[in-house]
């Protein structure tokens, strides 16, 4: 539209509506303003208004999202397509203090591998604990392909709780997908490797390498996996690749796929094809098919052994009990998914250009028919092709992952070749729609894609290649999710997202009001382990304990001093420093840091956390609060004295920098009182509102009411140095009422700001 | 508007306009819909516009922001907000294989603090390169608080090369900031110590500890510092704080700020008022004035000694030779900022009201007529603060820091405690206009704020607190980022970014045209020394040496295998795995993990990584790419064999899962004659039209180009076996051989899309 358009339509429109349209238009010329030097089209503006979210605007959905080789997972918004938090889970991240505190180091520490630290892992395949089929938003769990291990992740404080360490595998690509009531959790083993530690050379690898696929066991009541319930199923040599736990008809059984059922053993160095050619000669692979319920009624009946400490269902015993079937299907196969009502499985092969959609029912019935075409190599039945399937449906080069629509039968898939998506019905096989991305999509998905009732509404692509999409930042690029809207017919892009950090694989999205964290801990509490810390420490009980060379120190946090501000030890000792964040505001959350000692916690308000460290060296060691919690937050500092075995203090007094006369003291007690009444105005001001009717507002002035009360207490310790004639004592504790004062005021600022800008009302 | 409106106004416009504006009407009540919808505001709407950057958009600039506790840098680009890396610093990441390889192990080995390892940093503010007061875009510059460090990071790839361990200090807050040409990059302590390790009494405070300000010497030809040539400023024990270096007139000269000049020492838990009582209590605190560039010129004449192996410049001969000079300023403050053009000097005390404004020649002045009103405890000459001021302006409480406009004279300051923005003038002292943040700003930034010309533009607030700005993570909130509009008369707030991981302090913004970052290694580089890598592996050249229990495996990646793909070694060896990319094509970056080693690489196109450890236990190792790289990414694998010491080979073939046959090569060989077709139809297309106009599609061609050739190699060692009658390697060639086809094709058809979609015409 040329400007003398945009006259015309503003006189047009002036003439027949009057001014408040006119205003319209005045806001539109802006808007096309901005549009033509950033060169944007009508749908751009289309797509920035369905994603943009204004300060203080909610998501509708929250992904969590693998990342990759980084070791942990990230979550962030949808629409707004914004990360809210990377949580540390396999690799240690000194913001969340994982790694860097005793507690999560004991965490940490069961993920050891043969004994050694694994500082990294390789996540793949968040999900979401289920109730029923439903996302439920307790949990998440997250898998490490690289040393086969599985998290929990709390999503009541969004901490990782507990790593496991598979007792039999020496990778796992395929985890972790749980049950309808997150009964289980399954992980299937990827490079087919011994089941036990030993080595044994690779020309017996079709005797003695195994996959496998473990059920670990949740206990929904305590939030942690159960190792002693687990069971795994010894496999065949194949790569076992993804799972999907049955739901509806299909509850009780699981499906994993695989790839290389060629068995195949690469060594390009010496003269044989590679890997790669060998793993993708035959055409079919094998979708493995387990009846997870009825191995649980085997291992509840005392009839699995366990080996390594853990139930193991070998081939012959999966095989006599029937628990476990074979279906070929296309090469190479990634996803494997089934459908929301549990009736269908679809499965695409990554060199092949269909979906195939299994029929459950189908299976079953192969399976009571004993109709199967032959045994494997390892005497475990195969269901024919068809005797399983539906239908195949040309979706593209490279199908990868299909998720699934609210609308019954609508699915999506992921086109690794074609770099695109494409919608399709896997009820009657039609080709809906496709979507280029950019470009070549390993997973995709939908809003609650994985449950039981799927959504709808957004798509994800998890694209491997940016490439050209982002300004340039160097040889490793950043990944990019591309926001799809898929309300329509047709699905339009809306946002391209740049991965600062990992290469998620995989990644799930929950309705964000499922989400209920906390904002603080209880008192004390010692968040890895869930329960009070005992290394809990009151205002005003702090202290320093002695045990031979081991010293404890029970310290608190609090806007704007660390408590001890100073601790002395000897050289050799071995230092265990507890501190517990005594604030209750949202956000107040305090970092400690040292030099030298490789120490850096986070204390969010009620946590109690614990570094443990050998004081090798003599020497001064500063620390400090790493969160810029208040106006004084660089104060808050302290020293560690690493003093020579045997040092006895001289026993003289602090040389004061400064000190202080009567007059200091007034004045600055005259400095208080006139900030007293500024304070006071402030509260009138909130007071004289409404301001019980905004929660944001009635946390700020309880946490406003603490800091005057603590203010309290210095005046009164500045008042008694007063009447002793201490004037020195008397200043400080009077400045220090006033740092009190000037907390408060801060958050009386706040208070007030947020009920001018949300239109409080003055009571009446 | 309602729709009665809605209606009238599209009516309106079809008879005023035609048909051309309908279609305008009706792209508007689409979005009206959304606005409707999603609760948005016109306003939102243009703030949407402003911000939302389309698939394959720019940012205008990119920002390097500090990481915080993370220890990491990050980059974010702006209107869009969007983060495009995090890049490792002082805290090992695996996606970056940092601190993983031995490459990088190195640079962080220079990052021991007392032959400590330390993996983690407190980073603080980031300084990009300046040539002539501008910045160049070459290097960015990044301080650990906790452990006093400086590292350098290279944009030419966007790679940590170099820590340095300051000599003297135990903590630094207060860098990096570059002098105009990258002369030297200023890093001044924080918590005064001792200069040397040893252990010294707090009651030896005052004469024993001390602050300081180091002068690091960068090297602009090597992209290094240079220890050898820095030197550092023997200070008082006050909290020296943050620093800015002089340009145009004052260039030269440095300016360091400090809190804390009480020289109070707390020990709230032996009754002491606490440190924030006493850091507090005096109404000033001091600038330092440093003269740098005669400290240079005494350094080079060797009149300044070494101590710890380190230019130390004493206090005596600091105030002996005028290097070194005090100004009263306002009680703990935090930034310094020297305006643009170099001729004042902006404080803000955090405890304050107002922005002071010194004014340099008014400096020189009264240190050219030794005009001092008194020197401090340590003889250091006092310049009165009113003969060094121009003003002081009130701009709120607890103002923090100042960034500049493009408009001279225009500024603006953080205010902590009112949780605002203030836009005023510091040559006029007016007030301009102010802004509310959300909540408790520390830093700001304005585009290349700290340059000699900055572009004024945009403005982020870098806030402290975030509560209830987005959906809520639990008890650690992320940092909150606000994107205000600096380029009208009001400022208007854009966009609320939400930062993932870490609290950052401070952050810089680029114009994003001035970084030209390369997409690939020279072959086998060693990217963090710089150089070529002595071990660099060339294609069919890859072996491996043994030298007593050492190992060293001369290994390649490349689409879709690792050679060598079976290693095998003794029990105790040590084993170093070096890996050079043979990929030329952007983004088509190979990681390497391998099972229990705790061993993960990330190795973009041209680089060669190393990975060394000794293989404690025997057994079988997985290891695998884990970057999805191709279609047959999963089966880029290798096994590491842990042999037991003395173990023989029994010399078996490998078990073959598959036997192929005459008949399985020739039906592979149909298949590859068939997709060679389609790729030669691929082909037409992209060579009849004017694809060597798309850069993108130029890169392509020549990676698919590259990918037949291997095709050809491939299909050569099939026929030679095919011409022994060895059916087994023919068929296995041959499906290497089609790998090598779909490769070529996945390129093909994103080359032809790009095409297809970016409007090529067919030649003539």
């Amino acid at each position: 539209m040329n400007s003398l358009h945009k006259l015309l339509v503003g006189l047009a429109l002036v003439a027949v509506l009057g001014v408040a349209v006119a205003d319209q238009v005045m806001a539109q010329s802006a808007l096309q303003k901005v549009m033509q030097e950033r060169g944007l089209t009508e749908k751009d503006v289309l797509a920035a208004a369905k994603t943009y979210t204004p300060t203080g605007g909610r998501d509708e959905y929250i992904v969590c999202s693998s990342g990759g080789q980084s070791g942990q997972v990230l979550f962030y918004g949808i629409p707004s397509m914004r990360i809210l938090k990377y949580v540390a889970v396999f690799t240690p991240e000194p913001w969340q203090g994982y790694g860097f505190d005793d507690e999560s180091k004991a965490v940490l520490k069961d993920g050891r591998i043969r004994g050694k630290d694994i500082t990294y892992g390789d996540t793949h395949h968040p999900s979401f604990s289920e109730t029923d089929g439903e996302y439920d938003g307790r949990f998440v769990f997250i898998n490490d392909k690289a040393n086969p291990r599985v998290a929990v992740i709390d999503l009541h404080d969004f901490e990782t709780k507990q790593i496991v360490v598979n007792p039999f595998f020496k990778s796992d690509h395929g985890g972790c997908f749980v049950t309808p009531n997150t009964e289980y959790i399954m992980e299937a083993s990827q490079y087919a490797a011994p089941l036990s530690e030993e080595f044994v050379p690779l020309e017996e690898f079709n005797d003695k390498y195994r996959g496998g696929l473990t059920y670990w066991k949740f206990d929904n009541e305590k939030g942690r996996i159960d190792p002693e319930s687990t069971f795994t199923f010894e496999l065949p040599p194949y790569s076992q690749d993804l799972s999907d736990a049955g739901k509806g008809p299909s509850y009780g059984w699981g499906f994993t796929n695989s790839f290389c059922s060629e068995r195949y053993v690469g060594g390009i160095e010496r003269g044989r094809p590679p890997f790669e050619a060998g793993c993708s000669s035959k055409d079919t692979d094998f979708m493995h098919v387990t009846n997870w319920k009825k191995a649980e009624e085997l291992v509840k009946a005392g009839k699995v052994k366990k080996v390594n400490g853990s139930y193991l269902i070998t081939m012959k015993q999966a095989i006599e009990e029937k628990l476990l079937f074979l279906i070929p299907e296309p090469k190479s196969p990634h996803g494997v998914d089934v459908t929301p009502d549990g009736k269908q499985i679809i499965v695409s092969g990554k060199l092949d250009s269909h979906a195939w959609v299994y029929n459950f029912a189908k299976i079953m019935k192969a399976i009571d028919d004993k109709n199967f075409e032959d045994v494997d190599a390892y005497g475990i039945p195969i269901i024919a092709l068809d005797t399983a399937l539906d239908r195949s449906v040309n979706v593209g080069l490279g199908p990868l992952h299909t998720q699934f629509d609210s609308e019954p039968g609508v699915c999506y898939t992921s086109i690794y070749v074609d770099s695109k998506v494409t919608k399709w019905n896997y009820r009657t096989g039609k080709v809906l729609d496709d979507i280029p991305i950019h470009y070549n999509v390993g997973h995709l998905m939908t809003m609650e894609g994985d449950s039981k009732t799927p959504d709808g509404k957004y798509l994800v692509a998890l694209n491997k290649l940016s490439i050209d999409r982002f300004n340039p930042v160097g040889p490793l690029h950043p990944q990019n999710h591309q926001l799809i809207d898929i309300s329509g017919n047709q699905m339009e892009l809306l946002y391209d997202m740049p991965l600062p950090l990992g290469e998620p694989h995989y990644a799930a999205a929950i309705k964000a009001d499922k989400l209920k964290p906390v904002v603080r801990y209880k008192s004390g509490w010692d968040s890895r382990a869930d329960k009070r810390s005992p290394y809990k420490a009151r205002a005003g009980r702090e202290r320093v304990e002695r045990n031979g060379n081991k010293v404890e120190v029970y310290g608190t946090l609090i806007r704007s001093h660390i408590t001890p501000e100073i601790i002395e030890v000897f050289e050799g000792d071995t230092v265990s420093i507890h501190l517990t964040n005594l604030e209750r505001a949202q956000d107040e959350v305090h970092g400690f840091a040292m030099y030298g000692q490789n120490v850096q916690l986070s204390i969010e308000p009620g946590k109690t956390a614990s570094t443990t460290f050998v004081a090798e060296q003599t020497g001064v060691y500063p620390y400090y609060c790493t969160e810029f919690c208040s106006a004084l937050h660089l104060e808050m500092q302290g020293y560690l004295l690493v003093q020579p075995k045997g040092y006895k203090a001289k026993g003289g007094d602090m040389q004061e920098g400064v000190k202080y006369t009567k007059a200091d003291y007034e004045t600055q007690v005259a400095t208080n009182v006139a900030t007293q009444e500024v304070i006071n105005q402030v509260v009138g001001f909130i007071t004289s509102h409404n301001y019980t009717d905004f929660p944001t507002v009635v946390a700020l002035v309880e946490d406003a009411t603490d800091q005057l009360g603590f203010a309290d207490e210095a005046k009164a310790k500045s008042e008694a140095a007063a009447a002793k004639n201490d004037w020195q004592n008397a200043m400080l504790w009077a400045n220090q009422w006033w740092q009190y004062q000037v907390k408060t005021a801060d958050l009386g600022l706040r208070a007030k700001t947020h009920l001018e800008q949300n239109g409080a009302v003055k009571s009446k």
